[in-house]
């Protein structure tokens, strides 16, 4: 802690205020004291594994909600990965709320697991900085730490609604819904994004009353997308913005008397059994959930270095319901 | 601790040993000594409590596959009632593992929750004895307990599986064909035991070739299906012992040509949108995650008395694929 002091340029006091959370440090400070605890590679998790030998190794997992078969292949694949390390997985859900996220998130640390993996709700995630200061190790999946320099692992969310929205448009398609989750999750604005721009390159005007965005609970998505097939002139197209909103969108569409496309972000299961099967932008969340925690373990294991921003790309699959024509 | 002591007429070093688990003393006097700790409403987890307060309160739920539906409806239950209680819940899978189910729920005590929420996969649940005597509240959910006395919420499993089979016989079908999970596994053997007292009391034979039980990997159940409908007298009908037995039949059965009847065990997302849609057995996962957390507060509460075994009924939903004819 000496050399962290002298390195920084602060007093001893201060490297223990930063390192324990405590207030009263300007942030500036607590970055050079951070830096310096990166460079000697001093952490105080090195020592705590050492005391609690023959302890279980243990790593926390905070994601959004554990019945979205989404977030369930996330978490297998994060647990096969942490068994490979010979540690157990601890899962938690937020439910999208951030006071829960940062409770879970605190509850793992006050139990010693040696890292976390956090799909994050909350828009504020320095109250980690102590516990990343003490060593725990943070590795952001799906949606990017907010107001904190953390590793992340992300799918291209724009680039992916890009595909899909392209891909309508060829069909013939001007009038094109985009239905995603609220405004204020990360992934759900990149898709938004990802919307916008690919319909403005085409030179296609969008009339706000085909976008909706908010809570992907089926009775909302439900009365949205029968709104949109009302009126003189209905969409014929929708984007669904996560797979949530694809079944929904999909019972609604079932009923129509003419035929409307359909392409969602995000696979499920039965997509392909379905009549017409589900043309999708499919992430890989198993994918994502093993880079993430292979990226967690290499940081256990000593690796420093700045922190990653890794993107995968997601993938159009054509079968049957985005080919229908516009 | 001196009044169990004397209830129990073992010495005060006895009940220590009960309660911390250690070696040396009969099952007899294990027996012996949890019911003055239960007559007396003796529970260390009390002052213990007290120790810890201001800490979050959690409970602990080790289920067998987080990536199975079933199993993430059974999880958001169970969270929603801890999180109404004021708890955290902590979860992981055992993936079917005994060892693996051992060392999650001792890591959970290890790591203070008040209660464990547990879908087994042991057959052996005494390692959990010293747990309960230190006031560790455990209710077992879907499958019960083995070689210990301990609260249960469990699926009429063998009664779903009478509806399913029944019905099946009704449409005119004789030779049936019954796959499911590893024998092993309580519900598998409770559901296998229905399908052969539904025939038997119908007084039909059941050739052995009818019946596969084992893992429910895709390609086991995709080839024993496949083996089913070859030779001279395939089956004409399947009884699929879950979900992922369902899901897996079904893209085998879509290439048939002629039509093959199927019921399902468990509800699955999407069921009724199929063509022909899925008839299912349903068990309600959300409601045995919800009876089983909400036994498991009544304990933490104070609720006394002898482990309880609740049984829910599963429910025949019609709707088509289990209608077609023998």
């Amino acid at each position: 802690m000496k050399d962290v002091a002298a390195r920084a340029g602060v007093g001893l006091k201060t490297v223990s205020r930063v390192v324990n959370g405590e207030p009263g440090v300007t942030p500036d400070t607590v970055q050079r004291v951070q830096s310096a605890i990166e460079a000697l590679g001093f952490r105080r998790n090195d020592s705590a594994r050492v005391l609690r030998k023959g302890r279980t190794a243990s790593v926390g997992l905070v994601l959004e909600d554990l019945a979205d078969p989404f977030y369930s292949s996330l978490s297998r694949a994060v647990e096969e990965v942490a068994r490979d390390h010979g540690s157990l997985l601890f899962t938690g859900s937020s439910a999208e709320d951030p006071e829960r996220e940062q409770e879970l998130a605190l509850a793992f640390c006050a139990r010693r697991v040696d890292g976390l993996v956090i799909v994050p709700a909350s828009q504020d995630h320095r109250y980690l900085q102590p516990e990343i200061a003490a060593g725990i190790a943070a590795v952001f999946v799906d949606r990017p730490a907010e107001q904190l320099e953390a590793d992340a692992v992300l799918t291209d969310n724009a680039g992916g609604v890009r595909e899909g929205v392209t891909h309508l448009i060829r069909q013939g398609h001007r009038r094109i819904a985009f239905i995603g989750d609220q405004r204020r999750i990360h992934t759900a604005g990149e898709r938004l994004r990802g919307y916008r721009e690919t319909m403005a390159d085409a030179g296609l005007p969008v009339d706000e009353s085909w976008v909706s965005m908010g809570p992907t609970a089926a009775e909302r998505v439900q009365a949205e997308v029968t709104r949109m097939l009302q009126g003189p002139e209905p969409v014929t197209a929708v984007f669904a913005g996560n797979n949530r909103v694809s079944v929904t969108a999909l019972r609604v569409l079932v009923n129509q008397p003419r035929p409307v496309a359909l392409v969602g972000f995000d696979d499920f299961e039965l997509a392909d059994l379905l009549s017409p099967a589900v043309t999708v932008v499919a992430q890989d969340p198993a994918r994502l959930g093993r880079t993430a925690a292979q990226l967690l373990f290499r940081r256990l294991e000593g690796e420093t270095g700045p922190p990653q921003r890794l993107e995968l790309s997601g993938r159009l699959i054509v079968r049957g319901s985005g080919e229908v024509a516009g």
